[in-house]
């Protein structure tokens, strides 16, 4: 399994990604899936996917090393694209291209076992700071001022603090606090999403990657954020009163 | 669907279940799903349900009005199994039974859309307070000292702050707001698990529950425990630093 979460505010973009995969419990490994796509003062878009590694290692590289648009017959890659919207459609058909070449059977596609989903956030010269989401078909959605953050791989577990505190006008280091915290609840219950954490910021209209960073087991910030986040939720739920409901049977 | 949990600590067992059913986002109702059976100062075991309802509440009358147990021929319903392992094993046998009842095919009993899991907490006067999860194909697994509590339905989203705060010498007030807590994490995040919500508390070696109680839409304790929650939590984490991470591309 994998976590990745991207939350777009409007100061700029986060995305943040874990790099454990796993083929059943006794075949663990790491694998980067949190990429950046950059042209500094030019473009910085970030790629980050879930689910079948094959599949998604090979959305990858198609978009890396470019592939021909049937439509155009222009070979078309990531670092070329005109807009963050041409750079989701680019995203989507390199994965129905990935199922076409991989001759999948229409029983294997509905299998989920090919699946792919990918984040894709960033910005090209010209156009605005775009979120998006594609999904195993190809198709895409797109994170809005409604909801500025969107997850792929297991949300459930961090989706709770995103669904209380994420604004669309929260600072940056705010969202990226925020997404830690997110990949903590999810590390600690899953034990399919692991450390190193990847983590890349865009800020809105420069064109390049504020910072990308890789946590480690053991990183100071990171440790003190867990420790200090589990504290403050028992200090929390500590000093929440007793619930005040009469007893069934009054002690005699 | 559902959220259920049931925490055993020290001093009692609390058990919470929602109430809203689905059959479909457009044909949402109300019905229990936490039952007590109690036969005061010798009895009193918790029954909490999540899955196929019509299953859940065949289940249900089953173990109610009672039916015979092929090995030994006799008559065996919940208010008069002698031990606790008894109920779950009754349990079991009554969830088996209406699947053979059912006439379900191989492919219907493996589809998942008849399954149903069972929370089922309590104490038979000379025997334990214990709490058991039967699964769907009748089989249970008991909460231990180092797991102290079980969940069914919708598990993910209220499962992080169980994992970081029950403990099992958690106090029966503690285990209670942290599982109304973790219920409030369901019912933000999935609109299939909704209010009211039933709750119920045994304390240990008094063969009696202590407390039921159904905790409607707008009833101020649980109201001022999600504001007071929701309001923690923002704290927490503006309280945490903002992360050091050094900026790849520094200001020019």
């Amino acid at each position: 399994m994998t976590y990745c979460v991207g939350i777009l505010v409007r100061e700029g973009l986060v995305m943040i990604g874990d790099t454990r995969t796993n083929a059943g419990v006794d075949n663990i490994a790491t694998f980067r899936k949190l990429h950046l796509f950059e042209t500094p003062g030019e473009r910085a878009i970030g790629f980050a996917s879930a689910g079948n590694l094959s599949v998604a290692q090979s959305v990858l590289s198609m978009v890396t090393e470019g592939f021909r648009n049937p439509e155009s017959g222009e070979m078309e890659r990531l670092l070329g694209v005109d807009t963050m919207f041409a750079a989701a459609q680019l995203v989507g058909r390199a994965v129905r291209e990935v199922h076409r070449i991989g001759n999948l059977s229409k029983e294997q596609s509905q299998s989920g076992i090919f699946d792919v989903t990918i984040l894709l956030g960033g910005q090209v010269r010209g156009g605005r700071l775009r979120l998006f989401m594609v999904y195993p078909a190809g198709n895409f959605i797109e994170a809005t001022q409604d909801t500025p953050y969107l997850q792929i791989g297991e949300h459930k577990y961090g989706k709770p603090i995103l669904d209380r505190s994420i604004k669309a006008d929260a600072s940056l280091a705010d969202a990226f606090k925020l997404s830690l915290i997110s990949m903590d609840s999810t590390i600690r219950s899953n034990l399919s999403v692991g450390l190193p954490i990847d983590v890349l910021t865009i800020r809105r209209d420069t064109y390049q990657a504020d910072m990308v960073y890789r946590i480690e087991d053991g990183e100071p910030y990171f440790h003190d954020l867990r420790e200090k986040w589990s504290s403050a939720l028992r200090a929390a739920h500590q000093a929440i009163p007793v619930p005040p409901y009469p007893p069934r049977h009054p002690p005699e």
